[in-house]
């Protein structure tokens, strides 16, 4: 079974890119773009599927959207590592800011931003 | 410290969605855009600075990074969540997938995508 | 009335940079960013709504949106201006290929991509 | 030579959209999500390129770009022409707003945002 340890994951990467001596291509700004290019490439899956289609995915496809995501975290990990961020960290941090910007009892089936609660709480 | 375990940050954050009767918004076509929203938002932080200055944020900007990259690592965890795919999985894969096509001794200080390199060889 | 001439609107951008000094900013390699970020702001928009939904925005919104779009507009000039190329030619260009690629009678009602009907007419 | 003008390529997306009954597709939110994987498609030409080398394509690959900057040209018509706005009149107005927001005077040579000039105005 595959590691699900982020930090085992991006030792790996950083080895890859050394042993071809590509950090020299890995700049932030870089893998910013290289990230928001696989981004793309997710979004072409679904872009003409409804949101019940974009569940029932055939096997294939679901692989190929895996592999997309997998692209993605790779270029996550790789511009946390040269930045010399804790993503995972940062993660954890974001998911109490998420709990505490949105409590349950108050956002239950409700899907608007942040900001537009902020902008209704004035009115209070 | 953080756990890097990311089946303890997906099951969190599958459970934040629960709370807040968010999956019915969590399709996978939704979260592939959210994605591609908050990857859009990472490449705002560098698309004036240079490479090198793409290394030397303040600290407060590369906090903003590191919060920006979990938003997207957020996401990619949610997407496979609902997908029902394991993403550390297909990132483990794509490692082999990379290594088999991107030999060391081939590819070394060169950027260029597999496809130019197989395009070459074609012609060899 | 605002002209709706390309040429005029380009030119007015390239003048507007150069009083700013902003071209040394303006690579392509930096407008595609730029304009990738404000794609991710256009689907931030969009990325909760249902498909429904994404038709009957409020007046309000429908204006942001117009902005959005006019944001990415401006940057596809600028990045075609640094270039050297006419993206008025090549979408001209675009739509005379796209109509040889996906006759009426063959793709009615049906969005797959020209790749997914390529594979098709392999078995043919 | 191509006409320049924006509404008669955005009659032509549109009459090419209803022959194919694909206006069913064409939803706001999908031709946003259509929009930027066209942007994440042009990154990837540039993603490994420094600033320089963007400027420096060969012929063919900047024939490519100019075929990508054109798929976003006719995503950003679509999306305009099915929410009823008028994208130029809303760049003219966009080019009006930057006018004013950055001051040439005040921001030659330097690219930050215009959030934060005014950070540094609320100081003044």
């Amino acid at each position: 079974m595959a590691s699900d340890s982020v930090n085992e994951l991006s030792i790996r990467l950083r080895d890859f890119a050394r042993a071809r001596d590509w950090e020299q291509f890995h700049s932030p700004k870089n893998l910013a773009m290289a990230l928001a290019g696989e981004a793309g490439e997710l979004l072409e899956h679904f872009q003409w599927l409804t949101e019940a289609q974009s569940y029932e995915l055939s096997e294939a496809k679901r692989d190929e959207v895996a592999l997309e995501l997998a692209d993605i975290l790779i270029y996550v990990l790789r511009c946390a590592e040269r930045l010399g961020v804790d993503v995972m960290d940062a993660a954890w941090r974001k998911v109490e800011i998420n709990e505490r910007r949105y409590p349950a009892h108050r956002v239950r089936g409700d899907a608007r931003r942040a900001s537009e609660y902020d902008i209704e709480s004035d009115g209070e």
